[in-house]
């Protein structure tokens, strides 16, 4: 019988971030049933680098007495080769697939340093980049509402759906600039939409959640408080998800959806498409 | 002769956010000299969906006369057929590692959607990411220098040196508490440590860049300013590194690095780890 409990070591190590090998080992691991102790070794572009990691992967062999299991991306092939000779399983995360896309291609790859985004100076993503973050850290909850004829999505909810996360990572990864508004207790009353949203109906977009997941999560930030009440809850998410329904506001349900997820899922329903790569 | 300066159809195709796809399809393509022209097909959970995708595979085939490349993760196996047969050259881009990770470590996967970030109820991953972005954005920029105990990591650099989204970004990603404080004209003359940063110096961390980089960072915003001048820059730069020097605090340049790169340096040279995987 497979001991599934146990736990195993996991290095992910590359001469870039990292962030690709992390990404993908996260997934595979993902579909197996032992816990995953995780470290990573980025910027791995010299042979004192690299020794110090072996050194730990040896380490790791003989406490455990099996073999820690490395994701892994390098270039120079001297730093690999020393690498492959360490005790562990020790998996390219990208060598196969660059094999099999000169195989269908035909084109000649030419290795070299991972980046993991465009700094290219004649470049306007750096700039977009940061113009996006910019906006959307001054449109953030509610602080404004100038300039929404730049936004390219405006973000609406109750107080704790989720808006603030989602619109930093639209922003940060797709580039985009997002405004998020928090429907305050004299909104949900009032219950209509602000007049300065009207010619921007087709930007509009609705976060809602589950009752019981809201006042989980208020009742994180003020735990006892009539704001975290499953009453008000309950009575703030009716009236908001009425008010998208009347106004024909897209809007989705964040409550088992992790900040990446709402994203894309936004970007989906709302058609938008992304101004980074 | 290899037509090198070709462009390629390109699909990133997932039952989930396929982030995975794009950051590994990135780095692959990275390696070649072709153009790619990308999509993005997130959430292909249903024929209906996958359909739509094979159509617009279909037509890039037609058009081009070459098949698009599909860098895909589907679990469904119906699903799975049915875009293989698509008129492409399609990358499975974790099967074959979950195979060897089986082989190697004789556990039995279990198949199951992706997920990018646990969103389990019962986990504080998501209290603790919410908590690290609330905590960046109330520090961003100098707006107070309260609560710097919790703090994880403090940022100094110049205005345009990178800090604000860098922080964000350690946040978002890492789960880190970062404060980040602008060096502004008085600092830079009087060129001493607030004396609120006295106890806490071992979190200190400076940015700084190149002083043309900057020059054209700030002209980008404020174009012809005294702000964005190379003597003002170079000004502020040498006083700042000068400071950095004399206090013993380890800075990074910023220039030639995306955002994930300058997170990624600072966490290995500040030997921070990381609370979010």
């Amino acid at each position: 019988m497979q001991n599934n409990s146990q736990s195993r070591d996991v290095f992910y190590v590359s001469d870039g971030t990292a962030i690709t090998c992390e990404t993908l080992g996260h997934v595979v691991l993902g579909q197996f049933p032992f816990n995953a102790n995780e470290k990573t070794f980025p910027f791995i572009e010299s042979e004192e680098k690299l020794a110090n990691l072996l050194k730990e992967i040896r380490t790791s062999y003989e406490k455990n007495g099996e073999k820690p299991l490395v994701f892994f991306s390098i270039v120079l092939p001297e730093l690999k080769a020393m690498l492959l000779e360490a005790p562990a399983y020790c998996y390219d995360v990208i060598e196969s697939m660059v094999q099999r896309v000169q195989n269908d291609t035909q084109q000649t790859p030419v290795p070299k340093l991972q980046r993991s985004r465009s700094v290219n100076k004649d470049s306007d993503t750096y700039f977009d980049r940061i113009a996006a973050i910019e906006y959307t850290l001054a449109h953030d909850d509610g602080i404004t509402l100038k300039g929404l004829e730049k936004a390219d999505i405006i973000l609406l909810g109750v107080s704790r759906s989720g808006k603030t996360p989602t619109s930093l990572y639209m922003a940060m990864q797709f580039g985009l600039r997002v405004v998020n508004y928090p429907f305050i207790e004299e909104d949900i009353k009032r219950l209509r939409l602000l007049p300065e949203f009207e010619i921007h109906r087709h930007k509009l977009f609705g976060l809602t959640i589950d009752p019981a997941r809201l006042t989980q999560i208020r009742e994180n930030r003020l735990a006892g408080s009539e704001y975290a009440s499953t009453e008000q809850c309950l009575a703030e998410l009716s009236n908001v998800e009425a008010l998208f329904r009347r106004e024909a506001i897209p809007y989705i349900n964040t409550s088992d959806l992790s900040v990446e997820e709402i994203s894309t899922r936004i970007l989906e329903k709302s058609g938008l498409r992304r101004r980074l790569q």
